[in-house]
């Protein structure tokens, strides 16, 4: 057996790592130490100083190292449009794709009764402050497209209903590039049902 | 834009393990932030103290956080028997798969004259010094196959020669289970040239 001690608990640590498994681990562990010793030390203090500083955005509940985030403190953005994602993941994402140019709300989940998810954890009151100043007259409701995320959009958009904003859901479909043969049936169904008509 | 602070950051020294790009440092990143911080702070400690500790085994040259390793301060092992390979990796996966109660030497590396390693570079006078002490009497190269791990070999093979050490290399040929339509023809004809008598 090799040595038990540092090396082996460093394989282990790594292993926390989303798709790490101990292959993987092992892999990294003696990359890092024979070639990259310097950027072990660079992770592991941006680590340290990351789960340190970064916490929610106060106005959108996104990750950030500051009160507010960025989006949220850029004056160019369209305060009137609010989109709804659940992840601060999905914010990356959305902004990163569409040419959306308004704020974002981050939902940190999907209502969920059975895992004790209700409005309180997806920060629904926080939400429903930022319908009652009024500044928000359109709802765009990008959750993800499973029974929860459904239901999700549903309640929210009941919401904004109550301070008379418009709620619109993405479009799901099938994928731009997609070949029929490989999509799966649910997909095509609400594919089908979500058909709009050529001009 | 995302916040371009330490969240960037993070995800950017991410990308110094090997196999991780920027899809998956994201992933990675915000896993740890989200559901794991516990996790992201041990794996910052370990990686410290990993980095500070861990040095070559002054016997072997594999890495340990001890002077000596765990296996050259094994006392059950059979001092006689040295199997030398390419890399501390190897060591792990040679001591977990083979039924090899020896010792090991770590060249880190291999000759390759046109990068400047040459035998200074692959620790052939600790070998030396090694052989000269008379307790090994048998060496298995275990380099990897290629044209420098080869040479390497023959290096060392030679090398053991004038100590009177007998010499032998791993053998190479089709991977057990292996099927004979998938394997590459440089693996064939090894397997062919290195053909053993039934008895």
């Amino acid at each position: 057996m090799q040595d038990k001690g540092l090396l082996s608990q460093l394989i282990q640590n790594l292993c926390c790592l989303p798709g790490v498994g101990p292959k993987s681990a092992q892999r990294m562990a003696f990359h890092l130490l024979q070639q990259d010793r310097n950027g072990a030390v660079q992770l592991a203090n941006t680590l340290i100083q990351a789960v340190d500083n970064i916490g929610h955005c106060q106005v959108c509940r996104t990750l950030t190292d500051q009160d507010v985030c960025e989006i949220c403190s850029q004056s160019s953005r369209d305060g009137s449009s609010l989109c709804i994602v659940e992840s601060p993941a999905d914010v990356w994402v959305v902004d990163r794709a569409a040419a959306f140019k308004g704020l974002y709300f981050v939902l940190h989940g999907r209502l969920s009764p059975l895992d004790g998810v209700g409005p309180d954890e997806i920060g629904a009151d926080l939400l429903q402050q930022r319908f009652a100043q009024g500044e928000v007259t359109e709802i765009i409701l990008a959750t993800n497209s499973t029974v929860e995320g459904d239901a999700t959009a549903y309640f929210i958009a009941e919401l904004a209903k109550k301070y008379n904003i418009q709620a619109s859901r993405i479009a799901h479909g099938v994928p731009v590039g997609g070949e029929l043969e490989f999509i799966d049936s649910g997909t095509l169904s609400h594919a089908f049902s979500g058909r709009r008509e050529m001009v």
